[in-house]
């Protein structure tokens, strides 16, 4: 599918981010004159909120290639995720994924409640054939190259069919939004010695070996000390796990940049070096920040959604623009697809 | 129980550590000098070396303070845990642990292969009564003052029941070391609305909320993102989630110091500023490290079993026999038991 010009186009629910449609409007210029994307793009919420954002901002680029279309309402974070999109059937967020599912964009990326986009997602999307739940994939930064962690939340009660599905799903998201060509799978489990881990990771190491090779690299089990080595492209979790280490993770990143902050302030000395050092911790953050790979896929639906985090600013929304554009370009869905069958054939 | 002098005596396990027992012989005498421990010592191992050490290290301590009970084997890190205590029956773990058992010590501290000293301790101490499955409980530093997490790696497959007496342990554990007079307790998961998490938190909330303000104060799910915030004393979680948790939180730690000093060493002003700042590096190191809260007790069993960490250096070993001193005096088992009974009695 794609516009008549050939180029593919994004919905993008302009009115669920934490930062307002302002934010997203310039995430979206960025995207279009920094990170030259070459696509179409369809503002999804208010519509005059958006034409005066957009004119306001007076991009550089071809008005044909921004469309507004017009939803009156907004999901909000306090909005039951499961009700959201059947109650607001006008919000910026149902109308995003019926242009989705009406063949009317390639790819829908959101900031808005996560649950609310899940549910409708998986509703009006529907899974793939072959694959029982969707699993959220995201991007996370190592010591090496940056990996993706699924699932992060979509599934917090898996099967182990559900886990080897999560790692043919990764492997296919690292290959269009990280360029790996044969992506190493790991396992995440506790203790890599045979009858360690739980249940559930020793049936899904099952399946992984029975797939091992043919449909994905799987390298076997990995411990939590092994996440940011950098030796793995693709690391499978259940979705209970995957959501609290993406979210500890966050929160001992933050708690040790506030304890570095409280350390370097308490004398003139260290005060003097953290001031010449300056550029230092702020080429450590963007290395660390998650902005160079916002944009969560909810894998393993007929239809690219993605959710951008929900105090995205512009650089993380411009990249979840970018990513959206990549797994549309390499055809990720009909890749999973292919791989899925296949997976599901070897055991 | 106790030494004839009214002294606890803690049975240490001198072999299993990485760095040998001559860092453990180091770290019993900071414990006895600097931390001032009032305890009695039976180092446990290879007799003529121990003897050999502490002779070098010439404590000016009363030497009736540490007695060296000899075993001829050492159980190594590639010891299958199953076994490692049956066929390694004059290994120091196997001797520490027989002298918990008979009654000559209050306490065991080992920095040796962890499964064996679990498997060992559960076969030799056995559990409480009402107690299913123990836990290991570990200390660690947040914002504001440090927080239990347990399980971190004991029951890998809980039941909401095991979890609930995580919960009772914890408390009791957050009491005896860490000084907290009415721990505040949360358990682990995502998203906090109703519904959310997974079926085995669910149950494990309500099993918590029939004992709230009885036996603890449970202050109800938290998320990741919420860890390291200080608002609670204890965090419940099963074995998996916490290993991981614990595991790639020091990963993470690791992973951020090593992108910090690739950064600061770039190009001669930052070098300077790090110079200058160096003192509130190491001070920050100090703060984050685990070193203070060594020592994690294998909770539930019938005796008082410590893990330290296999890498600790001296002042992580003092910490850990300094924490053993701890739940000795509090009379740790026995509080657990009467709030594990009356906490079986109210669901």
């Amino acid at each position: 599918m794609g516009a008549p010009d050939g180029k593919c186009t994004i919905a993008v629910d302009a009115m669920g981010s934490d930062l307002g449609p302002t934010e997203f409007v310039r995430g979206l210029i960025y995207a279009i004159e920094d990170l030259e994307l070459d696509c179409n793009f369809t503002l999804v919420g208010k519509g005059r909120l958006l034409e005066r954002l957009l004119e306001v901002r007076r991009p550089a680029v071809d008005p044909a290639r921004i469309q507004v279309h017009h939803a009156s309402e907004v999901v909000s974070m306090q909005d039951k995720p499961s009700q959201a999109l059947r109650k607001k059937k006008d919000s910026s967020m149902a109308r995003a994924i019926e242009l989705l599912r009406d063949g009317k964009a390639d790819a829908v990326v959101s900031c808005g409640n996560t649950g609310a986009l899940m549910a409708g997602g998986i509703l009006r999307m529907r899974p793939l054939d072959g694959v029982d739940r969707p699993a959220l994939g995201i991007i996370v930064p190592s010591k090496g190259k940056p990996f993706v962690l699924i699932d992060v939340g979509a599934n917090p009660e898996s099967t182990a069919l559900n886990l080897m599905h999560n790692a043919v799903m990764g492997a296919n998201y690292a290959k269009a939004a990280l360029g790996c060509e044969n992506p190493r799978v790991g396992l995440l489990t506790i203790g890599t010695e045979e009858g360690k881990g739980n249940s559930l990771v020793n049936a899904s190491h099952g399946y992984l070996q029975a797939i091992k090779g043919k449909v994905v690299d799987y390298i076997g089990p990995i411990e939590g000390f092994q996440l940011f080595d950098g030796d793995v492209d693709v690391v499978v979790c259940d979705g209970f796990v995957g959501n609290i280490v993406l979210k500890s993770s966050e929160a001992i990143f933050e708690f040790i940049g506030g304890t570095m902050k409280e350390e370097l302030v308490r004398n003139p000395k260290r005060k003097l070096g953290a001031a010449l050092a300056k550029s230092a911790f702020r080429d450590m953050k963007t290395r660390l920040s998650p902005n160079q790979h916002a944009g969560a896929p909810l894998l393993g639906l007929k239809g690219n959604i993605l959710k951008s985090h929900g105090s995205s600013n512009y650089i993380a929304i411009a990249n979840a623009l970018r990513i959206a554009a990549e797994v549309v370009k390499h055809d990720m869905i009909d890749s999973i697809c292919t791989d899925i069958n296949q997976a599901n054939d070897l055991i």
